[in-house]
């Protein structure tokens, strides 16, 4: 199986010109080896957020190429699997997080993560849930530092973009450029503190392309629900966005008025916030699957398309 | 059994200075009857929100002076039944709701609602899930319509307030002064199109006293946890409330150091939204209990005291 290492290379912006460092055809399954969100620069309690390098977190490796990306396309990530290290940190400091004007120092707290828990102190292990914390491709225009999330993805803070579930992604350049790293053991909707469990990891995926299906931001797929993501630089902008895009893929994939789509949308479709600590923040709105089996454009199977370069080993499709 | 019905009285703003139209012992079992969120004003589709009187709406019946509550003390609301009656309505208008500004034209749907199950449209029943809308005691000092939520509860949109569930609100005044309406039978997190499934309802509760709690804001216990409501004028700033309020409550509730409590709730208190749309935005932070098992002060069984008046009637205990 193809292997994307740290070494092969990292990139600290999502712009619209990425150079790729490997690539994969569409139904190739490969993997993703990621650094924790400092980049190993956090070792001991001793190592605070104030001391790093704030110019060099949420480092993504990659980009990978994916072969015959369009743009205009929707790029499809089956996570397969993520695998995390075997000690995560967390962190907090003045001016950072939900309450950074309540914190009077950095603090710095590094958790064991052994057989699925991770201990958080002598008397609370908490069962972990692996997510991928920053994950996109090559923007329409802007650059944007992986500590930002945006309409390509990056710094999403999601914790349903974990294995079993799916990431839909705009295509904006052609070869797509997907990256990722900023892994996280653990981490609760808003991410309040402004870390999870960062850790290292592992991400086993598959990628497709879905030329029919037209996004203007990421979206998840979980077995029930599918999860429309919005970013902006505040709750309330995000939000809108959220509920915005939720409405009209619900109008859309359900053939209803607008009007009675975003009536229903107030009934069944719940409007949460991702996270509310990263320079811009992520709102989410959950469609459950039994108001919208599929995504608008989606009812063709998902077919591969334009491999223009040779995959050199391809996984199960 | 007690009962408040609409006609022995209705507010239409929470103050500090309420008049009761009725009183109830802690302990005792009551019911209060509810009008629908804009009093029966919507019959028809013909009837819109553009149309009805808006100063008018979210009539809480009540208030019920609670026997013996104090300034200081929490006031435990135990929703034990909610029944909801035979039609429903929604609403959107513009300027209203997350996307007000992409609503052209008001528009009702009437929903009929049967055997636990709402009519959306010919091809889309929902199971109801009822919840109070608005609910409240008297305030510390400002006047506020029950269009708005706040410290005192009031229009909260949380739709965790239902049967089975408990409400914990700070008490303001003596007696407390508890007043309830605008029932829905079905709205999700967010409430985004401005409505729920707008009907009349009859609810059964319990009070009791808790002199030892001290909460600034409203709290709802379920089975499994505590939620943390806060509103501000924006999401953003409920957002900081609701979980500066949990952060202390996991801090103290727990033994822990602030900052520590701080990176937990990062990890296992999800920050949500009740509502988006009222004129200021309610948050909530949800705290397991197996994080918390008991609000700070409450180790003490809750116990009833001073009651100054009889009560007519006494519920089960």
């Amino acid at each position: 199986m193809n292997r994307i290492r740290v070494a092969d290379g990292q990139i600290f912006a999502f712009s619209p010109n990425l150079q790729p460092v490997a690539a994969s055809g569409p139904g190739e399954v490969f993997e993703v080896e990621c650094q924790d969100s400092c980049g190993g620069q956090i070792r001991t309690e001793a190592d605070l957020l104030s001391k790093i390098d704030l110019d060099h977190v949420n480092g993504a490796t990659g980009p990978v190429e994916i072969v015959g990306a369009l743009p205009g396309d929707t790029l499809r990530v089956r996570v397969l699997d993520l695998r995390v290290g075997k000690v995560g940190y967390m962190g907090i400091e003045p001016k950072l997080g939900v309450l950074g004007d309540r914190v009077t120092a950095a603090k710095t707290r590094i958790l064991p993560v052994r057989g699925g828990f991770a201990r958080f102190s002598q008397d609370v292990r908490l069962p972990v849930q692996p997510h991928i914390g920053t994950i996109g491709v090559a923007t329409a225009g802007e650059t944007l530092s992986t500590f930002y999330p945006g309409d390509h993805g990056g710094n999403l803070d999601t914790r349903e973009i974990r294995a079993g579930n799916t990431l839909y992604l705009p295509v904006f350049q052609p070869g797509a450029m997907l990256a990722m790293g900023d892994v996280h053991a653990l981490m609760a909707d808003g991410e309040v503190c402004v870390t999870g469990i960062e850790i290292d990891g592992v991400v086993r995926l598959r990628t497709d392309l879905l030329p029919e299906v037209h996004l203007k931001r990421p979206v998840v797929e979980t077995r029930g629900a599918w999860i429309v993501l919005a970013s902006a630089p505040d709750l309330d902008a995000a939000a809108r966005l959220a509920t915005s895009d939720a409405v009209d893929l619900l109008a859309r994939g359900r053939g209803m008025d607008w009007e009675d789509a975003y009536m229903l949308a107030s009934l069944v479709c719940d409007l949460r916030i991702s996270q509310d600590v990263d320079p811009h923040r992520t709102c989410k709105m959950i469609i459950p699957k039994e108001y919208l089996p599929r995504l608008p454009g989606m009812a063709a199977p998902a077919r591969t398309r334009r491999p223009t370069r040779a995959a050199p080993r391809r996984g199960r499709r």
